[in-house]
C-alpha cells in the first residue's frame, strides 16, 4: 500500500560511528532523529499536561493499544475524532501493537497462527480474542501516525526453541498486518525479533522486506533481562550491518540514557520507554552526575537545582532538591510530576545533543565523552 | 508592633450591598480584593507547577503551618531562606496557625492557657505542645506574609457554653501571639470567634481591637458543619456592621463559589479553601451549569470543554469532557489536575468578575444574576 506520507530523509552520517541524523516526515508534523518518545500510556503522559509536554521539546509521542482498546476503546477514540484529538496531542503519535501489554497485564494468554487469547485481568476480566486483523482495525480506528505490527515479544533468558518459534508467529502476523493495513496516513512498522540470536534476527528482518515495503521497523524483544552486552552483541552488526539504510530504526521500551547514546551509534533512530516517567514518579531523576534517589536524606538542606547542568523547566524554574526530596517523602505527586518532567527532557536533550554531534561529525567523541562522565556511572 | 507594610486600600464600595473593592500590599506584592486564595497545603498546591497557578491567575497563596512544621519542619525552611524560597512561590503567601488541623489530623489534644499539646499521628506519632510562643516562632521562622494567630476552632452544633470558652482561650491567645510576633515583613491577623452567636462574635472582635492594631482579620470558626442561612445569620451583621471597614477580612476554610458571592456581598475581603483541588481530584468541576461529576457516564462520548463558559487555560486547551472522564475512571492523575486547575480558576475568575463589578457599583445585579443562574443550582 501506499505509505509515501512518511518518508524519512537522512540528512548526515556520522563518518565514525554507525550513526545518522535524520527528518521522519508524517501527517501530523516533521520528527528530527535520533529521537527519544515519552509515554502517555492511557492517553495522558502521567501527571503532565500536553503543553508541558510540548514545552519540554516532544516531538513524537507513544501511545498504548492495549490499555486504549480496553478504556475507554477504540470506538469511542474513532467517533470523538481519533487520538489526536481525543488525547489533545496535536503532533505525531506513535502507537504499539499492544503485544507487550498483553504478556505483562493479562491472564491466560493463548496464542495460535488465529491470533491471541487473554483475559484483561487489569481491567474487567473480560475475555479478548484479537487476530492480526482485528489489532490492525483498532490501529487504524485510533489514527495514531505510526502503528506496529502485532507481534510476540519472548524474556531473557529463553530457549532457542521458543526464540525463533515466537519469530515465526511474528512473521506470520506480520504479513497479515501489512495485508490488513490500509489507512495511507498511517504507517505500519514492522518488528525485528529474534532474541539475542543475531542469524534469527537476520531471517527475520529477512522476511518483513520481502513481504512489503514498511516505512519503517521496530526492533523489539530487547531489554527483557539481559544485560547491556548480551543486547548490543546482536543489536549493533542488526542495526549497523542488515538493516536497510532508508528507512527509520526504532528501538522499542528502552530508556536508559547510555542505552540511548550506544544504540544512536549503532544507528537507532527511535526510542521509546516509561523510564523517566516511572523512576521519576518514584522519586528518581536522571542527571550529570548519574541517578539520583531524592529519598536521600542528603537532599534534604540541598538548596541547588535538581540536575546544575540541566536547562529544563524545573531545573531552571527555582524548583529545589531540598523542595524535591520533601514532596517526595511526604508524597505530594508534585515530586514525581516535576521529576518525570526532568526526565522527559534529560532523554529529549540527550538526543539534541546527539544529533548535533552526528550533525557536525563528532559523534564518536559524544559517545567517548559520555561513557566517561559520571552521568554513565550507574549504567 | 510596626506592620506598615501591610495597608489595606478600598478604591470601591457597592452602593446597596456591603461589598467593597480593594488593594492590599504586602512585602511580596499587592493583592486585589476580593481575592480566592488557592490552598498549597505541604509546599504545593497538589500536582499544580508553580508557574501553572500563576499563569491561572493566583495573586496570594495559603499553606500549612501544621504541615510544614511536622515536614520538613520550620527550621528546615528557615534555613533554606523562608518558605517563599523553599517552595519557590514568590508571590504573597499567607500560612493558617495549624490550629484547625491540630483538631482534625491528631490525637489526644489538650487545651490549656499555656496551648496545645497533641500527637502527631499523621506523621512519626511524636508528642507536641505549641504555646502561642512557640507557634509564632515557627511563623516568623516560615516569613509569610501573612500569619495566622493560633485559636481554637470548635465544631457545630456546639453549646454556647463550649463556644464561649473556645472564643475565650482564642482571645487570651491571640494577645499573646500579639506580643510574641515581631517581624515587620509579616502581617499577624487576629481571629474572630464565637460559632453561631453574634453577640460572641461582637466580644470577640472588640478583645482584638482592644488589645491591638491587626492589620486584617480571620473569621475563623464557619464551614464546620451549619447550613449556609445559620452561617450568614450571624456573619452578615458581623462583618457588615461590627469589623472596621479599613482592614482586610478574611473569612477562613470557605470555598463554595455561591458563598464566595454572598460572602463578598457582606463585605468580605478574602477566602481560602482545599475545595477547588479537593474535588477536582475526585472528578468533579465547578461549571456555568453547576458542579459536574465527570464519573457520570454521560459526558463519555462529549467532545465539549469542561465548561463552555469558561476561559481557563484546561477550557481553552482543547481537553474535552470525553477525554478528562476517561481520565477521571481510569484514575490517570491528570484528570484530577486538569479539573483543579480549572476549578482554582474558576473562583479565581468568579472574584475578578466580582471585582469589576463592584467597581462598576452593580455587585447587588451581580448576586441576583448569579443566584438565578444554574451554577448556583447545587448551592
Ligand atoms: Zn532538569
Ligand atoms: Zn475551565
Amino acid at each position: 500500500m501506499d505509505q509515501s506520507l512518511f518518508t524519512y530523509d537522512i540528512i548526515a552520517e556520522d563518518p565514525k560511528t554507525h550513526a545518522r541524523a535524520g527528518v521522519l516526515h508524517t501527517p501530523h508534523g516533521d520528527i528530527e532523529t535520533p529521537i527519544f518518545m515519552p509515554v502517555g500510556t492511557r492517553a495522558t503522559v502521567k501527571g503532565v499536561p500536553w503543553e508541558t509536554v510540548k514545552g519540554l521539546g516532544a516531538q513524537i509521542v507513544l501511545s498504548n493499544t492495549y490499555h486504549l482498546a480496553m478504556r475507554p476503546g477504540a470506538d469511542l477514540i474513532d467517533e470523538m475524532g481519533g487520538l489526536h484529538s481525543f488525547m489533545n496531542w496535536h503532533g505525531p503519535i506513535l502507537t504499539d501493537s499492544g503485544g507487550f501489554q498483553i504478556f505483562s497485564h493479562s491472564d491466560a494468554v493463548k496464542l495460535s497462527d488465529k491470533g491471541v487469547r487473554f483475559i484483561a485481568t487489569d481491567y474487567d476480566g473480560s475475555h479478548v480474542f484479537w487476530s492480526p486483523e482485528d489489532n490492525m482495525a483498532i490501529a487504524q480506528k485510533l489514527g495514531s501516525d505510526i502503528c506496529m505490527q502485532l507481534d510476540q515479544c519472548i524474556g531473557y533468558p529463553a530457549e532457542r526453541r521458543d526464540v525463533q518459534r515466537a519469530m515465526d508467529l511474528s512473521s506470520r502476523w506480520a504479513e497479515r498486518c501489512y495485508k490488513a493495513h490500509t489507512r495511507p496516513d498511517q504507517a505500519l512498522f514492522g518488528i525485528v525479533q529474534g532474541g539475542m540470536h543475531l542469524d534469527l534476527r537476520i531471517k527475520s528482518l529477512e522476511r518483513l522486506e520481502e513481504m512489503g515495503d514498511f516505512p519503517g521497523y521496530g526492533i523489539g524483544g530487547y531489554s527483557v533481562g539481559e544485560d547491556h552486552e548480551t543486547m548490543f552483541e546482536s543489536l549493533e552488526p542488526l542495526a549497523a550491518e542488515y538493516m536497510p539504510k532508508g528507512k527509520p530504526r526504532y528501538l522499542m521500551g528502552v530508556g536508559n540514557p547510555t542505552t540511548l547514546v550506544r544504540g544512536v551509534a549503532c544507528g537507532i533512530d527511535m526510542f521509546d520507554c516509561v523510564l523517566p516517567t516511572r523512576t521519576g514518579r518514584m522519586g528518581t531523576a536522571f542527571s550529570s552526575e548519574g541517578r539520583l534517589n531524592f529519598r536521600n536524606a542528603r537532599f534534604a538542606h540541598d538548596g541547588g537545582p535538581v540536575d546544575p547542568q540541566c536547562t529544563c523547566p524545573v531545573c531552571t524554574g527555582g524548583y529545589t532538591r531540598a523542595h524535591i526530596r520533601h514532596m517526595v517523602t511526604v508524597k505530594e505527586m508534585l515530586g514525581g510530576i516535576l521529576l518525570s518532567m526532568h526526565n522527559i527532557y534529560y532523554l529529549l536533550d540527550l538526543m539534541r545533543r546527539a544529533r548535533q554531534a552526528i550533525i557536525d561529525g563528532a559523534y564518536s567523541e559524544f559517545v567517548n565523552d559520555w561513557m566517561n562522565s559520571p552521568a554513565a556511572k550507574d549504567y
